[in-house]
């Protein structure tokens, strides 16, 4: 391990971004590596060139890990007021509370199923405008040919649209850029992401995905829709909004991070339920990315949740379609059906003589993936600035639109134009009468719309070249956009990929071979090779199998779509992660995977752990108490509480532990020894008092302390957690990270025989060990 | 709590048992209560009645809790053996054993898939050849008159197979007695249900099953598959077989509990699907049922293992049908094609109107679990030799032979002989020519044929008196058939109960409401039906959901068999639990259920924990050892080590735990200090020779220990685990609980503030607390 060098606080970004508002959140502080560990760095700092006091050689992001993220405890703090409060609270009142859970996921369901149908709605509304003042305009310019102009008002009107979502996201909620699947995932593994769930970053969300879908970028409305679904759980959840100041009293058990997470799945769930019309895919998706401890009953709230929220999507869809009962649109994206069962057909046949197609598939994915990496880091190096980001993203909708543009006006792929026909805005363009231009229809359609055509649209619609050059196009413009300031998903650019590549193989293979069953149907290839292209991309395999199943809504196409996504998985894995995985890593957030390195059994808790510890007195001096937490340079969040046997010599045994927040909140009462004895009418401390700045506790500066109080004691013993979970110096590694992986914890202490504390295990001492190509890696921590 | 007041080891069954060669398994011990526990017994005991010394009131299996059963340990042993294998191998070596668990969990697949095939083929010749038989018998005596020679014939043949069926189960491996399900749920949670998953026990379930079916009783054979993919799994993953004593010396690191789990999940996900044709609903069903700590490479793992075992019964299936490739069969029950999109019709219009109806399911499935809990309380009474239980079966075979005939004979339910008709064993009885008698078409198939003819026939094969009639029939001879001494399922029977009153709604409600809508069609209401009656008698909601929408093949209808199989777990659930938690419960198996119960947080691991605690110095004299692990009125399991600093009078402290099994592997290979002194050639001990014992341990008995010897010592130091979980004493049951379920503990070890062991937590003080009606009840510790 490399020799500490040099001790410094460095940001790549933390000078601009304070610049432009982004607040960097230490003020709470993180578990900071202690006193004795210093911060290493790798790489030599080249100080003193032109670059505004930039060093030359910029860090690889994938190999830190960044401290200002914190944790969330998902181990609840069982002190005295909470044991309390549980042992007064009668059987019915565990039924009531059982009670309200449902009720609450009945709400996130319910409201999260309204915002997809909004968004459906607004989208819908926007684009029909949006494509029918362009379609108007070409074909007033076809014959006189000043298409030029056409092209700009195209142009314009994206560039406008996205210009609005990218400046909302970037200049007032960056958090909300991209799909919000990373972040969700984050949360759900137990890292605190500053804003996620805010009330203000769904509505910049929701408004930031219609700009940028309306603003035809290669983005789809889906991957948003799970950080919706969050973010309304745990408001909902919550009883009340820290943003608007209203509480309305209710739910109050439900403040802690605990119970949060478990309606953060529910809503997530929900969210990927309303997006694609798949309950049982949402519950797969919840656990798959985000549990680690399956609960029996949690399951079925969250499975509960993502039911209502289709129903309600489904419900309100029809009516808005004027057809009200009809309950034909269960999610946001509808797959279509699926005639004919692959059951009966030869499936053996098309296994062996197709599979070797789908590595393809991997491969495409794997690429997208790597592509997407380097320009993300391209990103986060040069393109920091709020205004360069928003430049960035016009940019983008700029060549989107030329691109578009270029393609079909030099497409002549024409196509008879069917009473049968489903297109909404065909264009005629330099087509006969009676024929449309089916390049122009792949780019005159929400992203949804589009892959519905692939999937289903006869043999024949597309030729092979407008597929294949539509694929390599868009490829790369979804590459690109992937990332950009402006809320978007990526399933469907993906699926919309897959499905082009997979229509190309299928109209060439029945070229050459001439096969009369089912596999004839280029729209079959076009399903396996959407779902081929998006696992290749975000690499679940089990949740999406479901998804792309219920989707479909044909079981039989489940065998199918199993072994393409296996496949699609185990060759990208070969190359890069998946796309989530790598924003996770770019972002240096210190994500615990599922089992610690294979290789790690050789670190023990000693070495692992942070040493020496800031401790406290489990009766303590005031002054002491507001000094360490004021101590920016260490910013503990966690302190074992400590108790030393009067008139003995011997060490200070451990008895409990106390989190940074709590005592925030012990100071801000003055909750001390000393006036409790003077006023004996003071209301005692209750565990209201804790929800009630439950999640955004007040930072330590905020809070005055006269320099007679700093002489106070204040006795924890009521509030510290008596029972903290705790590990000897010689457990290993892989047993530590099972622990603390599978109990949510947040700090673990590591004692000695005698009971003393040596040691604390936080995420990042766990985080910090991966395995690299090399064996295992220590990643390096930074204030970033 | 009760006060202790007698201190008996009475058991109800154990004179019986151990006279009928049951050998109740008490060598190896169990984690009994400590010395100063004494084991409670609440009701009074009246000797001296003329039952042989039996009191006469008979305890409530229910308010017992066994200690003849032992714990497994899904908590890795990390002694220094361990450490040093793990850090010896290379990475490399991990990714050798990624693969290899990949490979062994295709071979689970790939057996369970040949498994089913062999009972699907097997059955389906016999049963074939019955009806042929009994068809042709029939049809002679018919003009004739002589129909109670049929009748004999009939219930002969039934009889014949029956008895072979329970003679093979009762006298030689009563475990693989039902459907299997409770013990392998049982098993996953961490109890080790003696021979569960043994070779021999393989063997006799599939005959058993086999023999149950072909005789005609009203059982599935779908059940008994995930006992048996369980135990395929156990086998293949430990690459030998102790009962055949053979050891290919592969998958030697395999040979632990945490590992042999993952894969009896793996196994029983596989029976699942192979059951039902339903991959994920096998994964699901793995994970509802057995899992608490959710891993993502093993969920794909159970995923894999389930697609193999679908596609390997497929494949062969159609083979065997003459038709390779034509993959239509991918499970032993195939519900057929169901045409019509539910999404279309108008589905709200049936919620509001029909929902009322399947409350009735949930009261039907709640009124089955009640019957068959009275039952079996009677069979666990009275019918416990093995004689009783093959006579009540064969009892059972007549009785339901002779009403099937009797209702044949009464019905004159004539249907029309169609060109298109798909019944095989088509009976003309008394019908018209050209007719057939549709009563006996009923009862004349496998149960499996019934439920698809229910779903698919035309409106109008029923009369509705016939499905009256057949309902109630089924009902009582399915209840009375569970819990016989029979390898048998309760899935088919509760799918055929549930389609019949399904079916027989469908047909009232058209007649009244004449409605045009898909619901016009009863085969539909006979599918809802049977997930519902199935629902109400299980209690699983998402995997069932999931396993019926795989087994339909269609979609669409998720949302309907989503709401009724809630309905029916909320109505059935306010009656009587699902019938697998009756039959742990009756059997007073330590099960640990999701969550501690919700009103024990005033418990803390002071009161829970058996106190005093056997403790062994980590250089513990031989004779010691050998007494402890002698001694029969203790037989603990678990002994924590403590270690005393030479010289002063401090008391011990915690240094490590070790298990009477890896004592047994010392003591047998005589780990000595002198001997080691002594003998400097002498092989070191590797956790090869823990493997190999693994896991049939010997007695202690058996090992013989000379008076020299037991002068010597033993240092524990190598292969103690160093660093077992701990407590402090106040931590609330919850928090144990949280621990103990999450890392699937077996010993968790309660220490004072000085480190000094003051308790052990074991799974039985867990287990004991539970929520009754009047709020939080202890159970019952008893040797039974």
């Amino acid at each position: 391990m490399a020799n500490i060098t040099k001790k410094v606080s460095w940001s790549s970004r933390a000078d601009e971004s304070a610049a432009a508002g982004e607040a960097t959140p230490l003020l709470n502080g993180s578990e900071q590596p202690q006193h004795s560990r210093q911060v290493r760095l790798a790489w030599k700092l080249t100080w003193g060139d032109s670059l505004r006091g930039r060093p030359k050689e910029i860090p690889h992001n994938e190999k830190l890990l960044s401290l200002k993220y914190e944790s969330l405890d998902y181990d609840n703090i069982e002190n005295q007021l909470f044991l309390e409060e549980e042992r007064r609270m009668s059987y019915m009142g565990f039924r009531c509370l059982e009670i309200s859970r449902w009720v609450v996921c009945g709400l996130i369901g319910f409201l999260t199923g309204l915002i997809a149908c909004f968004i459906d709605i607004v989208v819908e509304q926007l684009a029909g405008i949006k494509y029918q003042v362009v379609k108007e305009n070409i074909e007033k310019f076809t014959e006189a040919g000043g298409l030029s102009i056409s092209l700009i008002l195209w142009a314009v009107l994206n560039f406008t649209f996205v210009m609005v979502g990218a400046i909302i996201v970037a200049f007032f909620e960056p958090i909300a850029a991209g799909s919000g699947i990373p972040q969700i995932k984050c949360y759900l593994n137990g890292v605190k992401i500053p804003r996620v769930v805010r009330l203000k970053t769904l509505v910049i969300k929701v408004c930031g995905v219609i700009c940028s879908v309306v603003g035809g970028l290669a983005v789809g409305k889906e991957g948003p829709m799970i950080h919706s679904g969050a973010v309304v759980a745990a408001g909902v959840s919550q009883g009340r909004s820290t943003s608007l100041k209203r509480d309305f009293k209710i739910f109050e058990y439900f403040r802690r991070d605990t119970e949060k997470r478990d309606f953060v799945s529910a809503g997530a769930a929900a969210g990927v339920s309303a997006a694609f019309g798949a309950p049982v895919g949402g519950v797969l998706f919840s656990l798959e990315e985000g549990a680690s401890f399956w609960n029996q009953m949690l399951t079925w709230r969250i499975f509960f949740a993502s039911m209502i929220s289709t129903f309600t999507l489904n419900f309100f869809l029809s009516i808005y379609h004027a057809n009200p009962g009809d309950l034909s649109n269960p999610g946001l994206i509808n797959f279509g059906r699926f005639e004919g069962d692959v059951r009966n057909s030869n499936i053996l046949y098309f296994l062996v003589s197709r599979l070797t197609l789908f590595f393809l598939s991997g491969l495409l994915g794997a690429l997208f993936n790597v592509l997407n990496y380097w320009l993300t880091i391209f990103r986060i190096r040069y393109v920091h600035r709020p205004c360069l980001q928003v430049m960035e993203a016009m940019l983008v909708a700029a060549v989107t639109a030329t691109v578009s543009f270029t393609m079909i006006y030099f497409s002549n792929d024409c196509q008879p134009l069917g009473p049968e026909s489903t297109e909404e805005y065909p264009l005629q363009l330099f087509c006969a009468d009676g024929e449309y231009n089916s390049m122009a229809t792949a780019f005159f359609n929400t992203p949804e719309r589009s892959v519905r055509s692939l999937f289903h649209n006869q043999p024949g619609t597309y030729n092979p070249l407008t597929l294949g050059l539509f694929t390599l196009t868009y490829f790369f413009l979804a590459c690109w956009t992937y990332g950009l300031a402006v809320s978007a998903g990526v399933f469907i650019p993906s699926l919309l990929i897959g499905a082009a590549w997979g229509r190309l193989c299928g109209i060439l293979l029945a070229s050459i071979t001439s096969t009369s069953s089912i596999w004839a149907d280029p729209g079959k290839y076009a399903l396996i090779g959407a779902a081929a292209q998006l696992g290749g991309i975000v690499r679940m395999t089990l949740s999406l199998t479901v998804i792309m199943v219920e989707a479909t809504g044909n079981v039989t196409y489940g065998l199918p779509i199993m072994l393409v996504l296996m496949t699609a998985k185990i060759v990208g894995d070969y190359f890069e992660e998946g796309l989530y995985d790598i924003h996770i890593k770019l972002q240096s957030v210190p994500f615990l995977h599922w089992e610690a390195p294979a290789t790690s059994h050789w670190l023990t808790a000693r070495e692992v752990m942070s040493s020496p510890v800031t401790c406290l007195n489990r009766i303590e001096k005031v002054g002491t108490i507001v000094d360490i937490l004021s101590n920016t340079s260490t910013n503990h969040n966690g302190f074992p509480v400590v108790v030393q046997v009067p008139g003995s010599d011997e060490p200070a045994k451990l008895c409990g532990l106390i989190l940074r927040s709590q005592l925030i909140v012990l100071l801000k009462h003055k909750v001390f020894v000393e006036l409790a004895r003077s006023r004996l009418t003071r209301r005692k401390l209750q565990l209201k008092d804790f929800r009630d700045a439950y999640p955004r506790f007040p930072p330590i500066q905020s809070i005055h302390v006269s320099q007679d109080e700093r002489e106070c004691m204040m006795d924890l013993t009521e509030f510290m957690n008596p029972t903290p979970y705790t590990v000897p110096q010689e457990t290993s590694l892989p047993r530590v990270f099972k622990l603390f992986r599978a109990l949510g914890l947040r700090h673990l202490v590591v004692v000695d025989d005698e009971n003393r504390v040596v040691g604390l295990v936080t995420r990042k001492d766990l985080a910090r060990y991966h395995l690299g190509k090399h064996g295992l890696e220590e990643l390096q921590l930074a204030q970033t």
